[in-house]
């Protein structure tokens, strides 16, 4: 399988997190980066680094002024002596707070809605690698003779067009397959991340050309708390091409599987010429997150499903933190979905 | 004059908050309780215990839910063992995040949008006294000979009716001045704290029996950052009676004093029944937040405007942090008051 990264995306690593009232082992480090990397070199996959390419195939997901900020802020802040050693918000608008100020503290509260993106002097370089690794993947995908496997990191789901949160900074995935409605015109992104994808929802929830599905812990109960319910369904042209399969704590294989099966039905019900899969590994029963129980073999069943649909598929990694199983399943997933898959071509 | 205060207002009095990236000393300290206090004590006013009375004035503002919130959350978060000692949020909803989960670190991020408001188990007696001294201090206001002070603390202003932030949690000028319209049926409420009172302003936004004034740093480059612009000025019945005026770092008391001048006019075309003065002193130029140059003798000029009004007048105590100074200054503001007052009854 073509493999696409960029070692820049080990240039953010922050040690810590601002979570539950303090500071805490931050889940998305470079590590992660390293063990999917090794993991696809020795299974003997095709590995390309990406070009850096430029910032147009973000700035039609992003606003420009969001990225400028991400590209600069990490500048400004150590302007501060007396600031923290991370870009860290503390503030955040909500209701009737529409104006965007020119302060620091103010514009980093503008543009996240947590603690959860500490920022240092490689995150931006990390970030952008990280995408344009999903890109070089899309643009990859009709030339090759499978699927293709984008190792992005940082994860990317999250991101909406102008907020940071949940690890994410840039949404790899909703750049991907905004790129792959240009040749395929439809195309069909399924998040299995454990989290529910709400900035990719979000970004194409007015859009027809994109159907979105995701297969998430119940937001009520798991970050990212605000959106992810079933009745979210899209809107205008986008109406019915947004289909969340929240579920609860402790969903065993069997649960996940049928769920897969769910959104699945609806890639083909769509007409997708090309499917993009949110990667996800959070979801194990071994992950520190600690809310689904899927184990390899449910990992390695949900690669089979991919494969069958017989679909040029872009594999963008997302959430999944570490454990001593982590490599393991993404190793399944890669093997069931190359194994199984018929040439498309 | 008469004082008005409850000792529980002490017994919120975290030590750090979480800013600009790591835990620094919190501002809001029981400590500036104390100082007021002592001031009043001095200055031999009549000084009056509130009586804890109920919470029906307080949903009169409030959510009932948000207020169970504040009331129930640090049990819940002490709960969870490996959480930090205090309550503090580390997600928050934006946009297109429209349901409350009802995970705890969910719902702390939805009625909060800042690390600002850091609880302890003490916290919610210390609101519930702070919002029961303004109750009182409104209910004393007919019957009084002149101006009440009522010593609040934790202050209010920022508090929406379903949001903790800047160090505020139930909104005690708010909650006062709707008592007031019962009464005087058209109320003033001019904010002079340094920081904008985008609660307040919330709260009354679209209501015409409740002029809101407030003189404050620009929102565009300080706290509360998004909100506070001189073109927001209220809607549907309330259209024309919210009055910004955002001024400069380092405003002098010239400037400051005149804009005053202009709030007090509108008070006046208004024909308010009652003024509720947000009495802040972080205008101050030894302040530490350091925004504008406010000195001793222009906390006494202000004074003495509003004593000219010659109406009904709560004072409601709001921000104004720890410095040698800040005793004298709310002692500078009280006699200007009391000296000058005719009496009005």
């Amino acid at each position: 399988m073509l493999v696409v990264h960029h070692p820049d995306q080990a240039l953010h690593d922050p040690e810590l997190v601002f979570r539950t009232g303090k500071f805490i082992a931050q889940p998305d480090r470079a590590e992660r980066y390293r063990i999917f990397l090794d993991i696809v070199r020795e299974d003997g996959h095709q590995i390309v680094q990406a070009p850096l390419g430029n910032l147009d195939p973000i700035l039609e997901i992003h606003d420009r002024d969001y990225v400028e900020f991400l590209k600069t802020v990490y500048k400004r802040w150590t302007e501060n002596p007396d600031y923290g050693p991370n870009v860290i918000p503390n503030v955040h608008p909500t209701h009737r707070m529409h104006r965007k100020p020119t302060e620091l503290l103010g514009e980093l509260g503008w543009y996240s809605n947590s603690t959860s993106c500490p920022m240092t002097e490689g995150t931006w370089p990390a970030v952008y690698a990280s995408a344009q690794a999903a890109i070089h993947g899309a643009d990859r995908l009709s030339s090759s003779s499978g699927p293709v496997y984008a190792l992005c990191r940082p994860p990317g789901h999250h991101a909406y067009p102008d907020l940071m949160t949940g690890v994410c900074f840039l949404n790899n995935a909703a750049i991907a397959a905004h790129r792959l409605t240009k040749q395929y015109g439809k195309v069909a992104l399924v998040d299995i991340d454990v989290h529910h994808g709400n900035g990719t929802q979000f970004i194409f929830y007015e859009r027809a050309d994109v159907l979105f599905c995701s297969i998430h812990i119940d937001p009520r109960v798991s970050a990212p708390y605000y959106a992810g319910h079933a009745d979210e369904i899209g809107e205008g042209a986008g109406r019915g091409l947004n289909f969340n399969q929240p579920l609860p704590w402790a969903t065993p294989d069997s649960v996940w599987l049928n769920a897969i099966d769910a959104a699945l039905a609806k890639v083909l019900e769509f007409s997708a010429g090309a499917v993009v899969v949110s990667l996800g590994f959070d979801a194990s029963e071994h992950d520190p997150v600690a809310t689904f129980k899927i184990t390899n073999d449910g990992f390695a069943q949900a690669g089979r499903k991919f494969s069958a649909l017989d679909l040029p598929t872009l594999l963008v990694q997302e959430g999944g933190y570490l454990s001593p199983h982590l490599g393991g399943y993404l190793r399944s997933f890669l093997r069931a979905v190359e194994t199984s898959q018929p040439a498309f071509s």
